[in-house]
């Protein structure tokens, strides 16, 4: 298969020194018909991009001639996609998403493990909500601390965060009573904040960690236990009885749990093909979510991921029609062809507050990367080398907050693409007599910013409003700024949130299939992690009475660091 | 005055492609000793950022050049470097720490009307924490809602969560007992979720809006006036005494305040000098934090500001001992030169959460610009164009979170100046028996991270590990990647919490007096503002029933838009 960047077609793309106005572009009925998909109750707008409807043919032709459906199909089926670690890639599993409900790794579908531990994972929370599974003083566990970082934290929190407020037609909130917290950094002062104010006698402890031993959370689990068990210094030396009742573990290593003093009835697994940042539908998810909302919120959100994995799977070979290959394409022509590699993510619902942040960690970890790989199957992108580098930066703050924060810099300083998620209904609508806050006025500035960045302000339009001549500079907008508009119809409900979650995860597979890289591996954390490491034996040597110079002496640390460490060391 | 960019040590400057290896430039006694400085307990450490030594000598030297000591000692002084705005620039003036104490705007010293203020809000605040000053039914008032945007928002926000588990050393929290919160957003959700479980007696209001005016404020100001009336329906009919007890205002706009029914003597003001993002230290952040916290605890926060606004001006000409300077250069040169515009701040340290959201509002409104001017006395920067971009993106999480979220992408995606903040001691040690969380363990991973992305691991290192041949590239990390870390000594006290703020703060001066732009005005926030108030009235006399069609006939909004709204409004 020839390369596609050595086709007349490509070529004719990587020249492209588009010019155009989006202010004409948008005006262009076709060209907006093409870029304004509408589906699973979500539209994406995709009409203020850069591109001109010539250039998204040729995207379109360039997802073809990547294989980026088979590579989709490889994936939902369960061939190992994540090539480096040699793991297939199944969080569509996770919520009966792939095709059949099939997921067969080395012969064995996974669907029927996954419905099991489902099942579990539903009856214990289920039993832990009734009160019918208690503390070991009897008391109803009515909250829990969530031990976990990265993978096992920030796509939980984002998800706990956007169900907070969500109140179903019923009326009846089904978190009345409960508290989630979380607990992530290996900071003395995060294990503070997190148990502040709780009871030992009514929390229960997930302790999330597929190995069982990442560094951070262990060391978290290990002083939440100390906690609960001083609780209980006065009233019982039953160690094993008080640690089996309040802890539950979510991860694959039984042993390590179990040396933990967690039951085996209360680990619950997920597999191999289940990455950290793609686990919110494992276990990871699913068990601090069932125990704070229960079974039908839980049920209503796999729900919302299914439908978008089943519209992606089956729109695999067509980006015309398909909504994270429209929003992958995008983001890829942004990053690779015009150099515009930051990324706002502007959810204008108060709820998606730590949406920024689980995307940065999905978007970041997933296609930070350089390495461009030529493993059979996998085609670099046009034009790549190993000098190039892929997936882009993303920071973000919710809806007006964000307007008084950064936006000076998005309207007038260097080019950001903007991603703005909207709802046509509010998720809480405030019940107060005359209040003057509406829907509508959160969602005029959500319609009115996209349009300010394409459109601009020209000169011409000052002096004809009479600015003074040296303001002129100030004020001007220079427009031709993209954006890509998410309107979802309704309110943020479960099934919105799962939508929005899975519909990010296939748009970060379809970016990293169109560069050539593994978006599922992350060797870029490795260093960091050794030489901190190297510094805390030299430091737990300092501790123990050794001079500097002598504990250090093998460390091999650079000069800097040798004299930032004695400063340290002094205070 | 010849402009630097056409002396040969500004070409020489341009010209720059330096290709050093910061693994031998971290090793040079002098430059490290150049580039790590120490003041008011504090080190900054720039060895790890990409200039050689000349190129730091070059830059210190176009610091004096572009005259950014002359600009700093106009701001410290009360001119109105403010230009496009005409107004003075006082955020040093609110901590008094400015000469001798002294600000004089158009003939006007202010330094006595910022002590009588102050005077005010300490009294106010002791009263009410002391339970004098009590609310309507005579109940204590434990609890404030702090109704602000932006910069009457963001600031306060940093300096609350950075100082919410600080113990004094007397052992005794300040904060018992008392509740703080923030309505930020324009958004139904957003003032459910802020007044979740607050009981209507208890509550104190700040309405904090300079002009009184802020949409957003006023919308959520008068949300709430509801939410308080509506608890006292039944019990009361006296509206002004309830809002006369509940509500406070921090706001130059008297008359607009008593409308809304606030007492005079409970409006605490401020200046046309004070910024909304430089307004932490004014009435915008004392009114909150005193009654939170109590006058010592602020007048420690004041004390820590104070003692980096007298290191900045005392050293305003020695860029070489300044250090706010050397941050503010780095930068400068990693933006302008190096093409690096997008920075992650990280602080190892939970408290400082919030900080991150701080600085990206700080820098990027900032200075998120474009225009160059040359006002008399304002140079722009050597070889700027209109047609260049000033400030950098910002974005960051705390610690350890960071490295399992976006750390891939910082250690082999593209390169992102990392600006690392650590502390030698922890603010708040956990006291659990044998818990096994130390500071040390958290500023293992502060010491390593910065090493690690300037060093590196070559492909040869790997081999020698006996890394498979097909994981190699994978796993090589490029090194030469810049950050810069700052050190305080001791924990994250009051003190130190001013003095960060205060040191970004004049940062952001420099780079802005580098770059020869405002960095004090805002004019990219304007356009934003008129078109979502476009589309509010449309949305309106579509809700009084009006046909879409009519109603935005006069509206003039693109294609896209008006069929969003057409799917917005059917839903």
């Amino acid at each position: 298969m020839a390369r596609f960047f050595e086709t007349e077609e490509h070529l004719a793309l990587l020249d492209v020194k588009n010019e155009s106005s989006l202010k004409l572009m948008m005006e262009d009925e076709a060209r907006v018909s093409a870029l304004q998909l509408y589906a699973e109750g979500l539209t994406v707008d995709a009409s203020r991009s850069l591109m001109t409807a010539e250039e998204w043919t040729k995207l379109c032709a360039l997802y073809e001639h990547t294989g980026v459906s088979a590579k989709l199909e490889a994936m939902f089926k369960g061939d190992k996609v994540n090539f480096t670690e040699k793991r297939a890639v199944g969080h569509a599993a996770l919520r009966q998403g792939t095709p059949d409900n099939k997921f067969v790794v080395d012969g064995h579908d996974y669907a029927p493990d996954v419905a099991e531990v489902k099942g579990r994972i539903y009856k214990f929370a289920e039993s832990v909500r009734e009160g019918k599974y208690v503390g070991f003083t009897g008391k109803k566990l009515d909250t829990v601390v969530c031990i976990g970082i990265g993978g096992s934290y920030l796509g939980i929190e984002f998800v706990h965060e956007a169900l907070r407020t969500y109140v179903p037609t019923s009326g009846q909130d089904p978190a009345t009573g409960r508290k989630l917290r979380f607990l992530a950094n290996v900071d003395p002062i995060d294990s503070r904040r997190a148990l502040e104010g709780l009871c030992a006698e009514t929390t229960l402890v997930v302790v999330a960690s597929k190995t069982f031993t990442t560094a951070e959370t262990m060391l978290n689990a290990k002083t939440v236990r100390e906690w609960v068990l001083d609780h209980y210094k006065y009233t019982s030396k039953d160690e094993a009885g008080v640690i089996g009742k309040h802890f539950c573990a979510v991860s694959t290593n039984i042993p390590a749990c179990k040396a933990f003093g967690i039951k085996e009835e209360n680990i619950f697994g997920f597999w191999d093909w289940v990455g950290g940042r793609f686990s919110v539908c494992s276990s990871v998810g699913l068990v601090p979510l069932s125990l704070q909302y229960g079974e039908q919120v839980v049920e209503e959100f796999l729900g919302g991921c299914r439908a978008i994995d089943q519209h992606v799977y089956s729109n695999r070979d067509k980006p015309q029609t398909n909504l994270a290959a429209l929003m992958a394409l995008v983001s890829f022509y942004n990053a690779s062809y015009k150099n515009l590699d930051c990324v706002a993510i502007l959810p204008y619902c108060q709820s998606l507050l730590r949406f920024p942040a689980h995307i940065q960690q999905l978007l970041m970890e997933s296609n930070g990367k350089k390495a461009v790989v030529a493993a059979e199957g996998y085609e670099a992108y046009p034009g790549a080398t190993t000098e190039r580098y892929s997936g882009e930066i993303y920071f973000g703050e919710p809806g007006t907050n964000g307007q008084h924060s950064f936006y000076q810099l998005v309207h007038q300083g260097r080019v950001v693409p903007c991603e703005f998620i909207g709802f046509t209904q509010s998720q809480n609508p405030v019940h107060i007599k005359d209040c003057p806050i509406s829907h509508d006025e959160l969602m005029s500035n959500f319609f009115a910013q996209p349009d300010a960045l394409a459109l601009g302000k020209t000169r011409e339009q000052l002096q004809q409003e009479n600015c003074p001549e040296e303001l002129i500079p100030h004020k001007t907008f220079s427009g031709n700024r993209p954006s890509v508009c998410l309107l979802f119809d309704g309110a943020l409900t479960p099934a919105a949130v799962g939508k929005l979650l899975a519909l990010y995860e296939h748009r970060v597979a379809v970016e990293g299939f169109l560069w050539g890289i593994n978006s599922f591996d992350q060797w870029g954390v490795e260093l960091g992690k050794v030489l901190a490491k190297n510094v805390g034996a030299v430091l737990k040597q300092i501790r123990e009475g050794v001079p500097q110079e002598k504990a250090q002496s093998n460390a091999n640390l650079p000069l800097p660091t040798r004299k930032l460490l004695e400063r340290y060391v002094a205070n």
